[in-house]
This record gives C-alpha cells, structure tokens and sequence, in this order.
C-alpha cells in the first residue's frame, strides 16, 4: 500500500541557492543535510505535513541528478511513496506490469530502503518506494 | 503559510491509460474527474493521505498541458501547496522576490482559489499555491 507522498526530489544546479530560495518559498529552514555517495548527490530536506522537500545536487557530471538536468533543466526530479514492507510492494507492482529499476531494495537518503519504478510505466514520472529503516 | 503539498499535477497523453495506470499503482480509484474549461484540461483525482495525484489531460492543443508535454513529455507538471490565506501568501512571496504568474488568485480545478509562482524563481519547479473555497 502507497501510504503517503513521503517526499518530492527536485534536481537543482547549486544547492545552497536552493536552500535560500526554499527556505523563503516555504518560510522555514532545511533540518538536515545528507550526502548520499552512492548516488553521487548532496541534499538537503525540508518538513512541509507529512511530505518532505528534497533538494538534490549533484556532486560529479557522472550523478544522475547532472544528467537529469543536462536532459531536461532543473525542476522535479521525482517522487517518493511511503510503504511499510517494500518488498511486497514491488512485487505487487511487478505483477501489475510496472518496470522496476531495483531487483533489491536499496539504501537511500534519509535511512530508507528504496526502489525506483521506471518512468516509462508511470506516464514519466519517475516514481520511488521507501521504507523507512527502523534502527534497533 | 504553505501548510501541506495539496496535490501533484501529471501531465498525461491520454487521461482514461493514465487513470487506469495509476489505479493499479496507488490500489484505489480516483474519486472524481473534473473539467477545468478556462485551462482546457480534464482532470483526475487520486487521494493519497493528505495529497491528491491530479492527472492532467489537455482538452486542445492550444493548452498549457499540450505544449508542456511537447516540449518535456509526460511527467510531473506542478506541485501544489495548501494555503489558509492565498492573498496574504502571494504578497509574502512577492516580497522575497518570487514572480507571481497571477496578479489576483483565480478559479482553478477541485473548489480552490489558486495562484501560480514562476519556475525561473523556483529552481525550475511549477508551484502552485491553493486555497479552498469555503461555500456557504
């Protein structure tokens, strides 16, 4: 079950201007940064409800984020569902004929299991599933 | 005050392909569709906590949402935030320097009052501010 639009990635050429930018637009300040290696970005999170705003910089030309704004400009990158057992909805979704970019569930920003669901099979939205980690 | 991300606007191709792929994806139908004559789109509504996914489908070709998809694709269009006071919102905005696509709030999809913030000020990103029309 999608339970939430957990949070929306939007691909920015300069993080800190970004920040500046959001942090006015929604009239409160980021609560973390995070640099996530593995993808090749630098972010930083704003709490709007129960949805976040998640700006992505890349930190090198090979980051996808570099190459989402190569191809298309900046803007909104993706979108993110909450799930509480991700596994079984990528299953679910597999069987329904979506395309799934993850065969596993991969470690994501913010201490999240994610998978992506290529565009392709969503109208071209990049669609993301995360569930959170829970620690202990 | 931006309370809460409202809705996700999708730009689609065909609404009726859309609606039926995104049902499978959210596992629930959507609660109305709706004809926004003066933007020349037909629209679809899922509710997914306190967001809605709001497909978009152009009526014509002289549509935002046509020439949004000739240029980009399908995909995510805008994003839309909950306001309590949309002319107080869009003065504030104004202030810190956003460029306001509306002079004065207008009709828009779902019994709102909404206001639109120029991408060039907002990393690239179609923000929409709403407000709900209190009947009665």
């Amino acid at each position: 079950m999608l339970k939430n639009v957990e949070h929306i990635g939007i691909a920015v050429k300069n993080l800190a201007e970004a920040e500046i930018r959001y942090s006015r637009l929604l009239n409160i300040q980021p609560y973390k940064r995070e640099v996530v290696e593995s993808e090749c970005v630098s972010t930083s999170f704003f709490q709007i409800a129960r949805t976040k705003i998640e700006l992505l910089e890349a930190t090198n030309s090979e980051s996808v984020i570099a190459k989402f704004i190569d191809r298309k400009g900046e803007g909104i990158h993706h979108m993110a569902f909450e799930v509480d057992d991700i596994a079984a909805e990528m299953k679910r979704l597999e069987g329904e004929g979506f395309v799934l970019l993850n065969e596993q569930p991969k470690r994501g920003a913010d201490n999240k299991l994610v998978c992506f669901l290529h565009p392709k099979s969503t109208s071209g939205v990049l669609i993301e599933l995360c569930q959170e980690i829970k620690n202990g």
